[in-house]
């Protein structure tokens, strides 16, 4: 058995469980859904094909997967008490916190909350999948004086979330590399969301209370903030003449560059490479290519850096691409984190239902580690109590 | 280095960080906050005098402790677009669901929300600490179609949680039962909704992010949910006149005994211990007796029950007698479970301050735990991805 330092170390490589999701190989940039490779679902599959993989283990065939979009389309309609509500919500409120508020809501608007069975949470599962991308385009039309548009169900959904969040028909080429992206970011093991949700659920906690938890996770600038903060980078150094000198004063000054390095991948992120390539085939097409030419140069730019400091595995990941991206796609910065959460609700609910109901070993218990004391200390007995008048002020 | 198993656990006995703020001993029964003794604590301090405690690691002079009641009193009154949105909400929501929602509209109702300093998250602190009792109180009266109820500041905060409830001024003495409940509630280590807290946090997330997870993991039956179904378990054995007998066919039947048992101690609660005596001691005030009396017999049945199959250390905890005193306080039974967060708001926003700026230890890194992969293999290179139309339907 190998010995593992656990404590105050973020559980980083720690294995707490079992699962059969999803896989990263981090030293060879390997990122495996329940079996297939996300370079083969990327170019072949669509995200509600993708998502019915994860929560079922299997790709669907023809006639489950015809059926899984049908229950997503029909899930999309809301109960008219949530839009009322945003509409009385400050309109600067930010996105991730109207999406953790939100998800709640869709707990009170499920008729079949307290169903708690298997087939229970994967219907509560599509309910999810199908109505948080309506939640972030309705609240950004509200904010915006606008109304909610009802879907097109005749579109993907990265094409109907491009409709109701724009309400314009997108380009189906721009829905499609919208649909990539979703399938890119819809699982990735045990990061700090996914085991917010776990955790959460693990207190036999309903799906849509662990997946508040998992969004709240989410909006940290250290996971799914990060894409936000990369494009507000670009943004800064859209009128920067000297690049590298830019990212070296930044290293030197102990800061990081947003959308370098990976906790798990210690090589080129494989979602990365493949966003790479959508960001400069959707920049030529829109004749908008600064955006990834400003994206090469701080890469090269840092991976020199790094490289000069002998830190060889701090490499691009997903975030770094999918900035310029969302942004060529018309996403406003502080709607890419929600995206994120439009996305990666797939293997959220996957992993709160492997939580609830794994099958590969026995179920694990709630979650609920120890700590250890270092504070103040007057023996078991405790320390004495004076009462307020006689305690002795400390400066 | 001693060794210890962590997969499949639930992290159960692992330590995974230090903390400055409680310390149990499980074994002897022991609770202690920033050193002081929960029995001290009980019985010579205040609610806020004790969040006091937990979140600035001393208790406070008594200048600093007016100073930091009238902070309290002074953010109890909310944005009017919170109420608003309850009256919209459909009436049967459950109450944890709600208050779930509620906490990121606090973060959207805060104009330092984007203070991020040690001092900012206190200011929150103290905000949730005043605004969790006022939303519970606030909810319950809308759902039975009453106005909610502007603040007593001449209350204590047990006072006037009760005030906001019910809509008369409480008992003084059943306030301070209250009160000293709050006190008993407050914090528990790395229970797992502080968890969860502390690990939403840990991604940079703000402090109501991480409340709105610990709201959605106490929410769950094996965690804060246990004493309402603690009271649920006491109504129905009304009427039941052989206790040993139906507490002798649950364990038979494999079904646990609310309240009975718990993951940290082996021996008495030390709450649970002060409980049992308020719960006496409320009942023969109230001439209310019989959930006193009802409880005791269950205790005793199944401390014989767990005896005789050798199961010597489960015992009652805190949730086992805090139903019935609850009960008597009119506390209705969906309540008891944000009653709960009430009081753990405290404990929550001292261990996310401990996350965020702790000083005994490096910095913690964001909770990023490994899983281990035991799901479809087809090597690296991933399973052969086939259309829809080609894939074997499985049965």
């Amino acid at each position: 058995m190998e010995i593992v330092r656990v404590k105050n170390t973020g559980l980083r490589g720690v294995p707490v469980a079992d699962t059969k999701i999803s896989f990263i190989d981090g030293e060879e940039g390997v990122l495996i859904y329940r079996g297939y490779r996300i370079e083969d679902l990327a170019e072949r599959s669509t995200f509600p094909e993708t998502a019915y993989l994860l929560l079922n283990d299997n790709l669907p065939d023809k006639d489950r997967l015809q059926a899984f979009s049908r229950q997503i389309a029909e899930s999309r309609h809301l109960g008219d008490f949530i839009f009322d509500s945003f509409r009385r919500w400050p309109k600067l409120s930010f996105p991730m916190d109207v999406l953790q508020a939100s998800v709640p809501l869709l707990a009170a608007d499920d008729p079949a909350l307290a169903d708690e069975t298997r087939e229970g949470n994967l219907r509560k599962a599509i309910r999810l999948i199908a109505r948080i991308p309506v939640l972030v385009a309705a609240w950004h039309r509200i904010r915006n004086g606008l109304e909610p548009l009802s879907a097109d169900n005749s579109l993907s959904c990265a094409g109907n979330f491009l409709w109701q969040l724009h309400g314009t028909k997108p380009d189906p080429g721009i829905a499609r590399d919208l649909d990539i992206c979703l399938i890119l970011h819809a699982d990735h093991t045990f990061n700090a969301s996914t085991f917010a949700c776990r955790e959460v659920v693990s207190t036999r906690a309903h799906m849509y209370a662990g997946v508040a938890a998992g969004v709240g996770a989410l909006s940290g600038s250290l996971h799914g903030g990060a894409n936000a903060r990369v494009m507000q980078m670009l943004m800064k150094l859209e009128q920067e003449k000297d690049i590298a000198g830019w990212v070296r004063r930044e290293i030197d000054q102990g800061r990081k560059i947003m959308g370098m390095g990976h906790a798990v991948y210690k090589t080129m992120d494989p979602r990365a490479a493949i966003l790479r390539e959508m960001s400069r085939r959707l920049g030529e097409k829109l004749g908008q290519t600064k955006w990834y030419d400003l994206s090469i140069q701080v890469e090269q730019a840092a991976l020199e850096e790094f490289q000069r400091r002998g830190k060889k595995t701090i490499k691009p990941n997903c975030d770094f691409y999918s900035a310029s991206v969302y942004h060529m796609m018309g996403i406003p910065v502080d709607l890419m984190t929600p995206l994120f959460a439009v996305s990666r609700i797939a293997g959220w609910c996957a992993h709160i239902i492997e939580e609830k109901f794994g099958d590969a070993q026995e179920k694990p218990a709630l979650y609920r580690p120890e700590s250890e004391y270092v504070g103040h200390y007057c023996g078991k007995m405790g320390c004495m109590y004076l009462p307020p008048e006689e305690r002795k002020r400390e400066e």
